[in-house]
């Protein structure tokens, strides 16, 4: 085999591995997404007591199957990459070599609880199914309205966090003279206050005293009242995010792997590559 | 009766049936309404042990005559549509023939109570009556707004399932050394994570370590942030919606059923029959 | 006291009592609202029995004096309006009303706390305080907004209406026969239905079967994604509502006591009064 | 020191704590957000009983060289600024002196726990911080937006009040004659409908009668519909802010310390000094 046969080799299989529109391509990112979904079911069943007891011996052989599956895609796309330590150390790179690396490890050391959770960490791997071209324009609008939130978004959460911490102070030192309210230290009750604030409400720590109760629902009140906040900010930056014109290029750069270049991009955005090549 | 005669009954009947803008066929949609109520009402009070005791054969004395009313009613619709098939394979028309099946069955199988439960589904039926021609138009603006968000809504949901798996594995992984917290398995401390994130909280499962707790702050303050994704979403769209022109056309398509047609529509967009034979 | 300075007494009651937009007619409006608030005040100290079982003489004798200077209050307001029945039976003569027969009312039956209860009704007095000029505007956009929205927000209850009624079904067939789970009827289990997706979740009912969880989890999930569409409607019609002009005219018809007009009105929208007689 | 060369270490020491704009002041925002932190960080571990068991003397040293720091910091604040008083009794004064004197006063009376509970308000010094720029115009955005929706919050908190009250009392009226649901007295039933309306739902107090549990489904589903209230508010009135230009300019008044003037201002808003001197 050529260098010039072995080129075209690679990129077909890049075509199909990385790129999401052409035939090819989207049946594989449909039977990874299903293999992926299986794998995180396999996990799931494992932590259930009663069925690990029954079927572990499946389970095992089906883990080892779809590990190795996952260990031949991770080498092909090593393999048709160009620039392969770009891709390796890229987030979806390592989300890669995470989701097969625990079973190896396995060998070596005593298969412990927390190597098993690691794999469900597989699932993240979910996201390149997005690419899959109709869903690109909305994941879109979501992105940029969220990215143009940020900065507002972090003086708001900033601002409920300096809330709950004086909250919780406040209810501590009111509160904690009876223990059966829960109110127990101080990073307890701020954990109340955040479970306050933001409506879930388990009721687990709960106020007793009237003077406790006032505060809490003044609590209540407020969180009623600031939750409109990062609403407003998301409808408004989102409005704007649809207005503008948002990309809806899907190609890939064969350098990084890079995705979502403007349209009519000619060079890679991350890496400075042509990307059609 | 001559075929004429005939198809002029016929017309008759679809309109005060299937027409929601004729003085009969609005008294006709209001009747059955309360017919559905009633016997939805009637379920519920069958499914009270105290009340069902007491009322037993009122009960079922009540469920015949309506089921007998429903029966006829279907028969009705099949005889005055033209394309009978497609209207019995339709939507509306499946759920028709559920409201009344369970009540035959029941006489040649064990009468279940699943059997039994099925007959909520009538309720179903009351979908039809939004036909009435005064809210048509804030159906529309929802039905349309909504129909624009699906894509991103699709998106912003698969997200956030991604997000509750990754978040229940982590918290299953942290808490379920101590049994007293109820994370017995993954897909429990998943379903924790959903009550969670969605702010319902419900406390049957609640983290006990520090560490369980901290990791819950910081998914309630997550889901306090991400439930401005939708609404902002169904508030962009709504709003675009609204701007533009709505149909407001009620008429029914005498071939398949089918309503909700542009002003002006000549033929049925659905089988392509003319609207006003 | 001849019939001419009789109604320019008359002009002068209705003047401090009825408007808003005089001196005497706000402080009269202030002292009112203080009243009001300290009589609801009592009301509330007289539920706690510690409270009741210590200063049960006091709270009698200040509930006798408030409801005293209603009962003057109410008279004054019969005098110095013209048409005096078109006032009683307006919403608010009625709540004047409410607000102190229970009190006679005592004398001639045995003192129940249906009777007491009752009297909490006099807080609906304190709507007549937002004719305060400072708030008309932002009230007149609240309630413009919100009469706009009414369409579309029957649409949707409706809608959640029907979903809760099918969820609650569906979820008593699945958890009836764990009575630990607290499913015990179908409106029961509606109820519970409307915790869960209005994201209140109180816990005292909740699934303890898988398949019971997973659905829960999916009316979360729904929950969570339709809370946006009343705030999306909300907003709509609100921002629609802050861009037109809105009546800024607080005068109040002295005929029957009717306010909320449009600027250069002339006469009572209600009932024809010229406004400035 | 000549009063010249005085007066020329005072401005550089009032750049360095007050302006944020300089790399030193951006430094010592950094440092103090730090110190901030770290103190309020000890606070929250001295109120864990094991850990203040095991580390008493520790925390207490640490407490003593945070204090010190904060007392020598809050001296160059009075040393620098020109019009001394007017520092003091300000906001940010007021705050940085009360993060110092419990441990003062602690001297001179028992150590009790609500002066050690004082100290947690060090915290709100942080939102000096956030005159960083990069965030000044996202909190310019939020601050605008709020103070515009006040007069509508207003009338909503009011109204949302108004119907707590009345929902209490006649939740009391149904619910109080069955002790086991915990509707001891009309405040208690305030306190259930805030934590209902507001979607928090503890559990400690639910309703057990059919009555109770249908009038509690009434509530959240009027909850559920009028968060959208507040959302719309403040959406709107958000959206509004971010069209209109907002001042950046973060510069601080020398004479008040006030910061936040528009851009190309020449004097201070609060004090009218000349703001480059």
């Amino acid at each position: 085999m050529g260098p010039d046969e072995e080129n075209k080799l690679k990129q077909k299989i890049f075509d199909v591995i990385f790129e999401a529109n052409t035939p090819y391509g989207k049946l594989f990112d449909i039977l990874l997404l299903l293999l992926i979904l299986t794998s995180v079911g396999l996990v799931m069943m494992e932590s259930i007591p009663a069925i690990n007891a029954r079927y572990h011996l499946t389970l095992i052989i089906l883990e080892w199957i779809l590990t190795i599956l996952f260990t031949l895609e991770y080498i092909l796309r090593i393999y048709c990459v160009k620039n392969r330590w770009r891709y390796i150390f890229s987030f979806y790179g390592l989300i890669d070599l995470l989701s097969i690396l625990p079973f190896y490890l396995g060998f070596f050391f005593e298969a412990s609880k927390y190597l098993s959770s690691i794999r469900i960490l597989r699932l993240l791997r979910v996201f390149r199914i997005f690419n899959l071209t109709q869903f690109t324009h909305g994941r879109n609008v979501l992105m940029i309205g969220l990215k143009e939130s940020r900065d507002k978004i972090i003086v708001f959460l900033s601002f409920v966090l300096l809330i709950v911490v004086v909250i919780g102070s406040i209810m501590y030192t009111v509160e904690h003279d009876h223990p059966e309210s829960g109110f127990t230290s101080i990073p307890i009750s701020i954990y109340w206050a955040i479970v306050t604030l933001t409506t879930v409400g388990y009721g687990d720590v709960s106020p007793v005293t009237g003077l406790g109760q006032f505060l809490a629902s003044l609590v209540m009140i407020i969180g009623y009242g600031i939750i409109a906040v990062p609403t407003g900010i998301v409808t408004m930056e989102m409005n704007k995010a649809s207005k503008n014109d948002i990309p809806k290029n899907t190609e890939r750069c064969r350098n990084c792997g890079d995705d979502y270049h403007l349209d009519g991009s000619i060079y890679c955005k991350t890496c400075g590559h042509k990307l059609d090549e």
